[in-house]
């Protein structure tokens, strides 16, 4: 039978997780179960939920605390994510202080999600870029001006060595630099760029409006030379983004932004966790990057959060690997400590880390790719500074 | 100048509210303001966002709770609800522990937005019933049962007199009962009954599947004779429901589920209040019926959370009003409670309190319309049962 299995972490002040788990493995499915006449239940066991275990990790006068498993079966839902969240965190959401751990999908199951296109294989293909992390900048600044702005700061971004530059995230259509626009512009810019120096950038610019317009906005991108799409997933349904991957038309790699993902990811006790919802969910919907908060910024995810999301974003599976992007607080001196917790099949991300420095983009983006190289030959940074001027004023300015 | 105002409750461990209300009402729009030369202040103001108050609670050693209201400028997104969560919560929503209380709408802005399409006037219109709540059942245990069990599930509970009989929202479109045939079938059961009875019910077909297969299944749902569309909303976004209903082809009511909306919604510190996305923007974005937790269940929210979604469903606006519909718990004893605290103008929503009642869901459905009769002459529910033999029957069941 295919199944998937829900992990939940409750904190029940009945202080019975048994009778917890019992409930809503049938109030989730069928309902009842102890009064429905033989016949019945032969006719309705391969709809009914199980639970798999519960286990206590902690327990007081108010509440008990612990984990629950239970597994539902696929023949209960339409093979879509709106219909798996409604079935496992439909009602339940509602029901106290439970949150949505984790949930394995059967190998079966799995068949009905596409994963990325691209992933990090397809990403570095087009890129020619192999054996490191790649730098990623972000427009800065951008709301209320003109495309000649926006021109300027792409061309001192790919010039500073980036691989990838994103939009702002709250960047719109726009009566002054609207998507195709931009587009057209930035392909222009790179284009350029590329004949003067032979670097390639790729430019994720941001879809957004009505969700029934994505589509053909997509398209419409991807027909002008959009190289890569931004995209505020959470403000849509993960079920937009997998439309997205899933149109032929639309064939460049996908960039998942977690804007809005903390409202159902930053309690501890209730929403889902963010490995889940920003790791797993998005792969298998098909995002190609996904970006989180970084542990080291001010906007910051606890590390173990964030290393469990890279995890699930390259973990063993039927998919293609997605590349992670911690983002926040980066900065050229962090490149090691990036190295240490997410490797080399990662985007080092940085905003103010690249317009900050004080050579302006094109030496920040310098900074960070001599921090890169020196990181991949077991140079020391504060050695690499010596030869590499850019480094230098960036570990001055930002600290080692 | 048009805006949006967003009110968050913060506990912030830097213990300034000030400082930060003025790094997100520039972090979310232009980015820096002081450092920015006369000419280019000129240019932005327009899409500077504004603090316009902060306000301390509590203090404590560890963190100070308050709130901060911010103005940003509607020329900083598009008009969608996308857009203006990306805006007002996107980045944000990850950064420590905020939560969005409310969105005040420009008038301008309001524009955008349909509302119902319905509304309370004009689902009372399609069942000339006025002056009392609705009586709303939902199936029962259907998971797993073929389309004879529905149709006698169907029959029953019209047969008791209820106005509204939704489907369950965890029933998917399934080989055993899909769509198009549980609205004929609803369709030719709801006509015979009111062929034999003259009495009218509604049934509230569940929309389900991907996201871009909406549009086209709600219209084949509506030319099929659907009477009204059951959406969870959340398992896909607002601006779905907002393009259902401002698709002239779908010209039925639709009935927003909360299933999934626990998990942005439950914890005290994060996410969004479910009075603004449950009451204002549901209706903002054209649900006609709102579904929420009553205060009375297991499944139950706060009694003055659920008194102010109620409140934004109904409360004076631009658009129609929403018919609240507190669920889950809800018996035929409640009745008295339910109009104090929900008045005429709402829907009086039951599952185990029409299907539990010993006569059957015909009987729990009169026991209902007994209590709302006797209420509304100011009867007490006891002496009504006195000439009501199902009303007495639910009264000893489940007390008063």
């Amino acid at each position: 039978m295919t199944t998937i299995i829900a992990t939940y972490l409750v904190h029940d002040n009945k202080h019975n997780l048994n009778k917890k788990a019992e409930g809503i493995a049938l109030g989730l499915t069928i309902g009842s179960w102890t009064d429905l006449p033989q016949l019945q239940q032969e006719q309705l066991k391969m709809h009914k939920g199980e639970v798999l275990s519960t286990e206590v990790f902690e327990q007081s006068s108010q509440e008990t605390k612990g984990l629950i498993k239970i597994s539902y079966p696929s023949a209960n839902f339409s093979n879509d994510l709106a219909a798996i969240l409604t079935t496992v965190f439909g009602k339940l959401s509602l029901d106290g202080k439970i949150k949505l751990l984790d949930l394995e999908f059967s190998e079966e199951l799995k068949q009905s999600f596409p994963g990325p296109a691209f992933g990090i294989e397809g990403i570095r293909d087009l890129l020619q870029v192999y054996n490191r992390p790649l730098l990623m900048s972000i427009f800065k600044g951008v709301i209320g001006r003109d495309l000649d702005y926006l021109k300027e700061q792409l061309r001192e971004q790919a010039l500073g060595g980036v691989d990838i530059v994103k939009d702002d995230e709250i960047l719109f259509d726009n009566p002054l630099t609207p998507l195709e626009d931009r587009v057209v512009a930035g392909r222009d810019i790179l284009d350029q760029v590329y004949t003067e120096t032979g670097h390639k950038t790729l430019y994720a610019v941001n879809l957004t409006g009505r969700t029934f317009d994505l589509l053909e906005k997509a398209k419409r991108a991807v027909d002008l030379g959009a190289d890569m799409l931004l995209f505020n997933v959470f403000a849509y349904g993960l079920d937009v983004l997998q439309a997205l991957r899933e149109n032929d038309e639309i064939s460049v790699p996908i960039m998942a932004h977690p804007a809005v993902s903390g409202a159902f990811t930053a309690s501890p006790v209730y929403g889902f966790s963010s490995k889940l919802l920003l790791g797993k969910l998005l792969r298998y919907a098909g995002a190609d990057l996904g970006l989180f908060p970084s542990p080291y910024g001010s906007v910051a995810l606890e590390r173990d959060a964030a290393l469990a999301i890279a995890h699930h974003l390259r973990a063993d599976d039927v998919f293609k690997k997605a590349f992670p992007g911690p983002s926040a607080g980066i900065h050229p001196a962090l490149v090691p400590v990036l190295f240490e917790d997410f490797g080399i099949e990662s985007i080092i991300n940085a905003g103010g880390g690249i317009h900050g420095h004080p050579a302006g983009a094109v030496g920040g983006g310098r900074a960070f790719r001599q921090a890169i190289d020196a990181t991949l030959k077991g140079q020391k940074l504060t050695d690499a500074a010596q030869e590499h001027n850019e480094l230098k004023i960036a570990l001055d300015l930002w600290g080692y």
